[in-house]
């Protein structure tokens, strides 16, 4: 069975997923980067952005993980560019490069529609305009049986947990205090929603947590 | 200086310091216990309840560091008692037994005169109505130099917080989730009330946090 996954999505003790005042030079807002301290060192993250070596180890683990058994993606468009409102410009094809980390289709969410567009390294981005029910019909499509990756921001894997169809998710809880931004389970109660802690490990640069539905 | 000091206060992967429902037989609300799975085997707990043995290791570190150098307790009405309202029966002298975990005079925030409280073991409960800047000043006196130890709940620390006035907090992270209750954090913005965290480690039972004023 094919399952929507959310993976490596870290939190300060906090609680928030970005800092304040995310725009293009701060995709993560302000304080965000270091949420992803651990993340970076890592293998898994290092190959990912084309640089050789990286560390093993539980922090490796959790990052390479989050990359097995996926055959599609789904995320907020503002994990795909900074702009709100209307498209201004269709050159601009997300902060990701021209080969962006996912190689497979991508799917966007927004309330604009957009044609889709081809990178290289087979990541495809779609823009998707009629909810998350529909992405996720979509990139089940596309996954071909594979899992689905759900990328953030908070308020994107908010509505897939509101509506019961997050089947696991790593949470990583990093060692900072970020004061203000966007607060991962604000307003949600992850008991009633059914969800557990079932797995947790950690290492010298955060806690990793595999939360999941109850059976 | 003598410091005030919060220790081996735990809070739930998303944020919560007690479950709801809070009452006579769940002090800590609904799920509540589960928090201090990580405290109640170590040596430091184990003998503060008269029991023999206990773990040693990052949690039993984190355990006692939280008992030396304390010369006085303060802490909101709710951790005395479950009791709203005046007080009901003077006969009911909190749930910590006769020999209280405390051993110090411990200055208990409510808005209900009571007379003072000497117990077993050289613990005595003083009621404090007339405020948290006035509990200090009075906790700090009895602590002849030694740090003052700020209990729970979550509002009170949250009081002395938003003052400004807690030097240094150890706060755990258990790997569980409570979806309900009191948000340690909640709408509080650490950063600009001038906090970091300073130092942090890693048991398998929880996550271990010192957070402390920037200097």
């Amino acid at each position: 069975m094919s399952k929507l996954r959310v993976e490596s999505f870290t939190i300060s003790i906090d609680g928030f997923g970005a800092g304040p005042n995310q725009n293009l030079e701060n995709p993560l807002g302000a304080g965000g980067p270091a949420l992803h301290q651990w993340a970076w060192p890592t293998k898994t993250f290092r190959t990912l952005f084309g640089h050789d070596g990286g560390t093993t180890g539980t922090d490796e683990e959790f990052a390479a993980r989050g990359f097995r058994n996926i055959g599609a993606w789904i995320m907020g468009r503002n994990m795909f560019g900074p702009i709100r409102g209307p498209w201004p410009d269709m050159n601009w094809k997300g902060w990701w490069g021209d080969n962006p980390p996912y190689h497979t289709q991508v799917f966007v969410l927004t309330h604009h529609p957009r044609e889709s567009i081809t990178m290289d390294g087979g990541t495809t981005f779609h823009f998707v305009t009629d909810g998350i029910f529909s992405a996720l019909a979509r990139a089940r499509q596309a996954a071909n049986g594979l899992d689905v990756r759900l990328g953030g921001g908070v308020a994107t894997i908010q509505q897939y947990l509101r509506a019961g169809l997050v089947d696991e998710m790593h949470i990583a809880v990093a060692p900072i205090l970020l004061g203000s931004g966007e607060r991962l389970f604000a307003d949600l109660n992850m008991l009633s929603l059914g969800y557990q802690c079932a797995e947790h490990a950690a290492s010298s640069n955060a806690t990793h947590l595999v939360i999941k539905k109850k059976m």
